[in-house]
C-alpha cells in the first residue's frame, strides 16, 4: 500500500486549501487503497477571508488547525513528517498554496516558498518519488524544483503560465478533466479550479492525477 | 434538471457540516446533472471547536459564512430560499446539524429544531418532494417530521436510534456504503461518518443517497 502525504494549506479556497480539491484527493487516494498522511505547517494563515463577501476579516487562524477540519483531526505538523516515510506527495490548490505555503499570489515568479514545504518536496523528489500538484499548487513545484525544468499545467491561464515559465518550468495547457504527467521527473499536475469548473469536473481531473501519482509511486 | 437544495451547517465536523459528506453530496449531485442551491442559516455557530485538539476555542463564527467555504461563496441565507423553487433537499451531517440547526446533540429526543429549517423541510415534504439526510442529519427529519413515522437510518448506533424512535421515526440499521429509502414518504438517509468510516465509503453511501433523491424528485 502506497503511503501518500497530502499537504494542506488551511480550509477554504480564498485563504486556505480548496475544499472540493482536498476532499476529492482524499476520496481518490482512499478509493485506490493508499494510506493517507495529511500534514500542514503549524503557522498563522497570511489572512482570513469571509468566503461570502470575499473580504478579509482581520481574524487570525492557524493553517494546521483549520486544515484539521478537512482531515477530521488526523493531521500532523509538516515539520514532524519524515519525507523518507512517504511514497509520494499530493498538494491540493486554493489560495492557501499561494499565500500560506508560498508568496506566489503576491509576488509571482519573485515569490518565496516556505522552507519546510520546499524541503519536503525536494526530499521526496530526490528519492525518486512522485509529486502531484492541483490547481495553483504547481507553483510550489516550480518554486522548489523549477531549476529542473518540470513540465506542469495550471490549465490555460496565460499570465500564471508565464510566471511558472519564468521559474524554469515548462507549461502545457490542459482541460479540467485531465492531468499532465512529466514521466521522467515524476511530476503530475491538473488544473481543477484554475477553471470556472463544476465540482464533478474537478473530481474527475483529480482522480486522474491521483491514479498517475500512485502508478509512479510503485 | 432537478434543482436540489443543500442545507449546510458550517464547515468542519466538530462544529459545522462534515466536509467530506458535504463535498461528496455536491460532487454526486453535479455528476448527475442536478442544479445545486446551497443554503445555511445566517446565525452564529453554537460553538467553535479546534479540530486538532477537539476543544472549544471561544471564538464566534457564523454558520452561513463558514459554510460558504464549502460552497465557494455560492450560498444563500436559508431564509431567502423559496421551498417551492426546489425539487428536493439534501442535508449533510456533522455536529453542525445537531448543534447549529437543532439542539439534538445536547438534548436528544427533547431537542428543538430551528424554525426556518423545520419550515423548509415541512414545505418540501408537503409538496411531495424528496428529502435526503446524511449521518446525524436524519435527526432533523425526525424532529421536523417524526409524527409521520418516517423510516430512517443513522447506521447502527443504538442510543441515537432510540432517540430517533422516541421522536416517532422507525430506525433501520444500514451499512456505510448503502442508503435507506422510505419510498412512500420520499425520505432517504445514509449513515456516513456515524461509522468510523473511510472517505471512499462515505462517498459511496452518499452517491447512493443522491441517486435515490434524484429518482424520487422526478
Amino acid at each position: 500500500m502506497a503511503r501518500i502525504g497530502v499537504i494542506l494549506s488551511g480550509s477554504g479556497f480564498l485563504d486556505g486549501a480548496e475544499i472540493t480539491e482536498a476532499v476529492s484527493t482524499l476520496v481518490a487516494l482512499d478509493r485506490a487503497g493508499a494510506e493517507i498522511v495529511c500534514m500542514a505547517p503549524d503557522a498563522d494563515q497570511r489572512q482570513v477571508v469571509d468566503h461570502r463577501t470575499g473580504k478579509p476579516t482581520g481574524e487570525t487562524r492557524n493553517v494546521l488547525v483549520e486544515a484539521a477540519r478537512i482531515a477530521r483531526g488526523k493531521i500532523a505538523p509538516l515539520s514532524e513528517v519524515d519525507p523518507a516515510s512517504l511514497d509520494g506527495i499530493v498538494m491540493p490548490g486554493g489560495f492557501g498554496a499561494a499565500l500560506n505555503l508560498s508568496s506566489f499570489a503576491l509576488e509571482g515568479p519573485k515569490a518565496s516558498i516556505r522552507e519546510d514545504v520546499a524541503g519536503m518536496l525536494r526530499a521526496v523528489h530526490a528519492a525518486g518519488k512522485p509529486i502531484g500538484a492541483i490547481c495553483i499548487a504547481p507553483a510550489l513545484v516550480a518554486l522548489a524544483l523549477g531549476d529542473e525544468g518540470p513540465t506542469i499545467t495550471i490549465g490555460e491561464d496565460a499570465g500564471t503560465a508565464q510566471a511558472l515559465e519564468a521559474l524554469g518550468a515548462h507549461h502545457q495547457t490542459c482541460p479540467v478533466e485531465r492531468a499532465v504527467t512529466d514521466e521522467a521527473k515524476k511530476i503530475v499536475t491538473c488544473p481543477a479550479y484554475m477553471y470556472d469548473a463544476r465540482p464533478s469536473e474537478v473530481a474527475a481531473g483529480i482522480e486522474k492525477l491521483v491514479g498517475e501519482v500512485l502508478r509512479l509511486a510503485r
